[in-house]
């Protein structure tokens, strides 16, 4: 018997970007465990999956939102907020429409069925970096911070890009260190339609999506290829998409979410 | 709400080679259900494995066991008849011996703990198929069948061979057409130790560790490189034990099993 043994959990699939959701009120995981959150999000030899989210009391909102990657480190996570929300609203949350703490941030949710909406925090910290977008061949992109420090590269036939051979390429410039960032390779499909590949910090992998990876580069596209809101978005995983409220000008990260099994770990 | 919601299950790992364990005793899941295991079988987007293990009454023997690929082809599985041993143990078989109907075979197995002992089916259908063998190189090998087809190639630094090359390259070779076999790339470490990597027809991708394919491997290694039982094997998810009793001639693959988790599926 460890101190993990019957720790409860559900296993969640954002458009393929997975989750171990852990109701965090009781159990009091902290950075601490690491080593537990990197255990379980093995693949073949644990659960498997690409983080884990922690649900945890806030006092102001309806809850706090934690996030550790597979490698154990913190950081947010737009398609884990999504799932966060929907695992909250099936547990007995009154409204399908709630805020939570989640980072330096507070994020508003809607869950309509699989359906989850989720307000973003304010993109910030653009920077063109231009100079290395075109090192290998990009044609356009740009570093933004949404949440998560995301890089983003314009690119032809990004389906067929070998990430493992560009995401590290990126994901260790020194430009970016040493907090490192995400990279998205973006393809523009159409004036409201783009193809998003990530390779994500902490997975040190291509996920099957990220969501504040979609929303950085919906909000790219936008500025360098003129693209249009509410903007259509191919992943690996499924179909996101990303608003921009012409009011509040917040930008909104909409997708389906889907809960795959409730467990109780043994081990 | 589908048929499969609800269904409870446990995942496995053994050596890596990972399960999702279904007692199908009052579930009544067949072949016909090969799309939902397929599915539950899909990592990150489900819950993820090589594939599924079906526990179901015997009139003869404690049980009897099927397995389905990720891909739902239906096969039999060493890694796969250790964990169901272990399952069944653990959910209340009287003694830790015991023996099940598996394919066209008969297995008996004994459960210490974490440790699962597994009297394999007799090989049989000995080809040397040295031809192949040596089309890219490799310098001895063979077809064997336990329980489940396999090609065995010897070769040296199989830690660093690119399988993703070389798997499909053997899987679809018109040799072992329309079956396919699983192909097991070894190397002699000692005289009583392998390394072994395997390419799996029905993942259609290596895995961490192939039972039957170790048993396989032990038994040419023996035959063409004069190894030694009991032999210890090396795969990337961790050791497993070959060994042959000199009494009865049967084979013996033996490692352990961890369960990861129980739960209950959703969709």
């Amino acid at each position: 018997m460890s101190k993990y043994t019957n720790i409860p959990f559900v296993k969640y699939s954002a458009t393929g970007n997975d989750f171990i959701l852990i109701d965090n009120r009781s159990l009091g995981l902290t950075s601490e465990d690491a080593d537990f959150f990197k255990r379980i999000c093995q693949r073949r030899t644990s659960a498997g999956a690409d983080g884990v989210l922690l649900i945890e009391e806030s006092s102001k909102h309806d809850f706090r939102l934690r996030y550790f990657n597979a490698d154990g480190s913190e950081t947010e996570c737009g398609n884990g907020a999504r799932s966060a929300a929907h695992f909250v609203f099936s547990h007995g949350l009154p409204g399908s429409k709630m805020s939570f703490v989640f980072g330096e941030a507070v994020y508003e949710a809607e869950v309509d069925g699989s359906w989850v909406k989720l307000k973003m925090p304010t993109p910030r910290d653009l920077q063109e970096t231009l100079g290395i977008v075109k090192e290998n061949g990009f044609d356009e992109g740009g570093f933004i911070y949404i949440g998560v420090p995301h890089f983003v590269l314009f690119g032809k036939k990004i389906a067929d890009l070998d990430l493992q051979k560009w995401g590290p390429e990126y994901r260790q410039h020194a430009a970016f260190q040493p907090a490192g960032a995400n990279i998205n390779f973006v393809e523009v499909l159409g004036d409201n339609k783009l193809r998003v590949r990530t390779y994500e910090r902490g997975v040190e992998n291509e996920t099957l999506s990220c969501g504040t990876g979609c929303v950085a580069s919906a909000y790219l596209a936008h500025l360098k290829k003129r693209t249009r809101y509410p903007t259509e978005i191919m992943t690996r995983g499924g179909n996101l998409k990303v608003s921009k409220d012409p009011q509040d000008q917040h930008f909104y990260l909409e997708g389906e979410v889907k809960a795959v099994y409730e467990a109780k770990f043994y081990q």
